[in-house]
């Protein structure tokens, strides 16, 4: 139960586990190719273009700005944690003026904000980090889409912490880009950058007037092999990761065989059942309003007087695995539970009834089963 | 959380399908030797001799009896339930004159009534089921084996679903063989049959006037093969199951990892958790008294006006798999829950959980969270 | 390229490593009852009654023992060595009057003696090897059933080294019952006992006066289960070994892809090309005539003046692993090749090739790469 | 047998299927720090500093460039073929002056004209691609190194299809970087780079006056990585594929249980099997010299007539699967065979024996046996 790399199905371990094809055979081709059109429908985004890369995370942030971007460009990063930190950065090394919107751990940039900053700057992209596994702050991306469509700026999320966890309708919201990591609500295990690129995008990709200052991550390789092996051809440029590959298709089919919007009111449902636990425990939240907090994952804070490091690791041994905090500034008052992919109600009341159980030994006064009692009454209203 | 096949250890699904080498291969005559020690230690029998078969439990079974009985041999059988019938047929099979100390569904015979009728018959051996998983009935294998030893009649305890789940000390409290199946407790996928032949038992088999009825089954054709590998040389009767040896050896390990002691007191405290949530419910229980009902599983009885066929579909939508009732008298009157092997305490939150939203969907009146935290409250305290 | 277990094909021990289900799942009744279905095909009996047992193959040829012969009924025991002293053996525990038609290693009853036999008995069965492992000898079963079917006798073949390897037309023959092992030529790890019972073999079993003397394989308990899961129902006598049965089908499926015919006509090609291989190189053979020997093994004599122990061991240096010999008469005269299920050309040239080298080691002077060349040439020319 | 992905080891792809950890979870940072020393000793590099990054083989072909060179360094790009074109533009593209020194397809440049080169221009960096998979040629690092190191160049090694296979002492020659990708000779799936960076080359990236311009590829972001690993402690950047990680370091002590000596002996003695057979059949070679000849691929050129595609698919029905040209200047007139990994005699014989069936099918006469007599013949005498 923590917030990524999450628990992996047997039958995406066993595709990961199964002997290597080449990128030539007729399997692979067949599975990259609908690896590449399910992706559209888990990213919700009918006309956007899939890559899949070997690398992470941060390759495929990296690679969504540097081809995005050129000397020069101006950037509004809707920094609410240390992802937006990096992204700045990032940015920042291949020449783009980057102003960050910030705000305090737990609060999120508001939309009149947000539209002030895009009135006065002549911005050509906005970047989000949709959830911020740092604080557990969810941004309003649908209506931070809008104002990107209002002002004409391209707007990228940040979805490592979201893509087929939290609802995400890349076309119907107006998304530009967006990217996750495989290890997260996406179930396979880590080793693959994936980007569902719109048409925008697209086209200010290839309106660059100067080359892409990142070779291996440059989409003019990428491209012709992603629209190559969707015609299931094979194509190359550098040899895909096979194992990661097959691993991610079969998990994007059980992910749609659960259906989209089945899965995202199911971790909403979970969500609530967490949170209504953690809340009739008296625990607080890091993100301030509960609006604000995201549906993948929860950030309780301590208690006063409990020491972190011996809570967590007292949840351990009542046979759950949590995170501790993350944001520099608020390390140590709260912490992490990760509730995405495939987690169900047993995970969340043992996960509940875990934090109960080191509570009291942490000597926290509490009647023994408020909490369970309390997330399975969410549930079961739900 | 069905009373098996449980859910089974990575690891021991990673040796199930490792490639399979042969059985003169040094990684297999250790590994063999090595599960043959370690079965000792689960079984608790210092001094027991360790027989591994392809087969199911129903082979350990007829493994047991057809040695140890010849023709015109008397057996008391306490019979429990389901199995207790069945091997009852076993061994009139092979010729024994079979008397069953029945009971109604629930009970078990006390003491009393078995000295009673040991003082009466001249009995060769008693069998008894531990864990009758058609009731979830234990019987009180303890005294049972002191009253077999004050009449110096062999006790055959039936231990498929109590071996490394439940306490059964065979040398301390003098059971003459034990048995169960690689998929219960033991942690393996269903395919090997588990003895544990005592010193009384060993020197009965030796002084059998007749021949063996069973080929297969003949620890004549077994003893020197498991004696052999034990004393790591490999030997030949039939092919041993090899990647079920491996998968056994890795499973023995982990159960020894844990500890007996510690196994036994988890699922103590484990069943305690779940029948305190189970009381909660208001549910009854198929066994009559507390003392009677089973570590390893709780068969609860469904409240009047539930449809038995329903709930179990509904708590299986909840997200939990139980199984119905088994006993032919009382079938559509109760449920099962396992809980053996690596169950955990979320697992019993989970199935708690699970019933109370099934129970609610079926219309019985309760507050949610009632069972959860029951359960809860039980395991803290524990 | 030992005779069993052999390698396995990866997509049957990733069966055997997925997670276990209940016998009552829908995804494990198909599977069993596919592989049922399945298993007519390539027993080449149409109207066969298939049986699978978790067990070896000494249970099931126990299996078709007792359940066919009752106290004092005849039985013709082919013997061809080792596995026809076993069955004789298991048959008279049974109460058979067993007569042998013993030979010299290497050689095979005519079909005379045997026809002289049957006349002169009045037998109710007969039984023979088809490839016996110890000799790399194999049997005319053809022939032995048509005499069976002239003399009403009943015909049992250990397929064991033979069923999907060799040509064995159970119907077309007049054969009454074949079983084998999982690990052989079927290609799936050890653990399970196959028999194909036909029509005749049936009604001798449905006919019997006396109780079958082995409960667990009487055939009474298992075949209501083998007709329900072939009807696509659930049923129980004892837990199926789940995983070991989802292997079975899958390779039972790849052997029906490549083809029986394309199948047996594969295991010749590679036979002759091995022992092409071996007569290049100047060795005997075990069989005394070409048309005696099995085309799932060749059985190599050594050169006078190597030893045995050495140069198997040598043999494995080179990087494949052989059998040594097994009849006790002239162990060490010899040794054995393996070669079914899933081995092709290049297995054959490889083993050739390092029964060279280690010859060479062996101070044996031959003209290095002969073997080799003549194996290519014969499956060239094939 | 194609040159990459080759088949990987049971053991390795068993760690791949494993339920993954985190990266902080003790035994991966244990497994990662184990990997990291590993590395060295296979790089054979006792000072160099190794570096695993999610991605291909052209990740660390990129991170390689972009970390070394700034713009306006002049680059020498030994250029042998497809990949040497390849770093050429990645080079430029990062604005380097690239310099290539090229031949003609299967020739590589001697080591004068290289110092001719290296007298006239004043480079800081020196490219070369050890075995050029599109010809089968090696070039000779050795003497290259020497150059490099009496010139003060820098040298950078693209061991893609050597790392593991061929002779590369890196310390003892004066190599200051080498890459690879997992899916080659170290015998790992694809989706890991990894680099073996000298002390040299760590100075030149630590000397750097301008920023390297890509992010993800960046040293400063991994360096920090790579360190706490290796001292046993979790650190982040980018999460780790922990799957590969594990995988990685199976292969890399199966590696090294074999031993680098033993390891490049045995390449070599395959690699002259393997030749050998193909000279016997009257085929060409690539490589214009035999010392230009790899020893994990062989080049083989097709005799006149030969139609490659046909060709191809005709060894592939007869069991093995080759990989076709690739060099555009020449693709149709020769195919190519990898042996590098785990292969062995059997796989060279198997290989050769294949392609005598093909050609002959193709009606090329040739006496049956020929190559695989040869074969077999050089690798008895080696």
């Amino acid at each position: 139960m923590i917030p990524g790399p999450i628990e992996f199905d047997p039958a995406v371990l066993s595709a990961m586990g199964a002997p290597t094809t080449g990128h030539l055979a007729a399997n692979f081709i067949e599975a990259f190719g609908q690896a590449l059109e399910r992706m559209r429908q888990v990213f919700m985004c009918s006309d956007g273009q899939p890559i899949v890369l070997a690398g992470t995370g941060t390759l495929a942030m990296d690679s969504a700005g540097v081809n995005l971007v050129e000397p020069g460009d101006k950037v509004l990063v809707i920094n609410t944690g240390y992802f937006g930190d990096r992204y700045g950065a990032l940015l920042e090394r291949y020449g783009a003026l980057v102003t960050h919107l910030r705000v305090p751990p737990g609060d999120r940039p508001g939309l009149d904000t947000v539209e002030d900053a895009l009135r006065k700057g002549s911005y050509k992209l906005m970047t989000v980090t949709h959830v911020d596994t740092s604080t557990g702050v969810i941004t309003d991306v649908k209506g931070l889409a809008a104002l990107a469509r209002r002002y004409a700026v391209l707007i990228v999320v940040d979805g490592v912490c979201s893509v087929a966890g939290e609802e995400l309708r890349m076309s119907e919201w107006g998304v530009d880009l967006a990217f996750t990591a495989s290890q997260k609500a996406v179930g396979v295990p880590p080793g693959l950058a994936l980007l569902m690129v719109g048409p925008r995008a697209l086209q200010a990709f290839q309106a660059r007037r100067t080359p892409v200052s990142n070779y291996y991550a440059d989409w003019a390789n990428w491209l012709p092999v992603m629209q190559a092996y969707e015609g299931r051809k094979a194509s190359y440029f550098a040899t895909p990761a096979v194992n990661l590959v097959f691993a991610l298709n079969v998990s994007l089919g059980q992910i749609l065989q659960e259906g989209m919007e089945t899965r995202i009111a199911r971790h909403m449902r979970l969500s609530l059942a967490c949170k209504a636990g953690v809340q009739a425990l008296n625990l607080g939240q890091v993100p301030l309003k509960p609006e604000y907090a995201a549906n993948t994952m929860t950030a309780p804070r301590f208690p006063p007087g409990i020491n972190g490091a011996d809570f967590v690791s007292r949840v351990g041994k009542a046979g759950v695995t949590l995170a501790g905090g993350l944001l520099p500034a608020i390390r140590s008052e709260y912490f992490r539970i990760g509730h995405m992919g495939a987690a169900n109600l047993g995970d969340i009341l043992a996960t509940v009834g875990a934090i109960e159980i080191a509570l009291e030994e942490s000597g926290y006064a509490l009647s023994p089963g408020t909490g369970v009692k309390a997330a399975l009454a969410s549930a079961s209203a739900g």
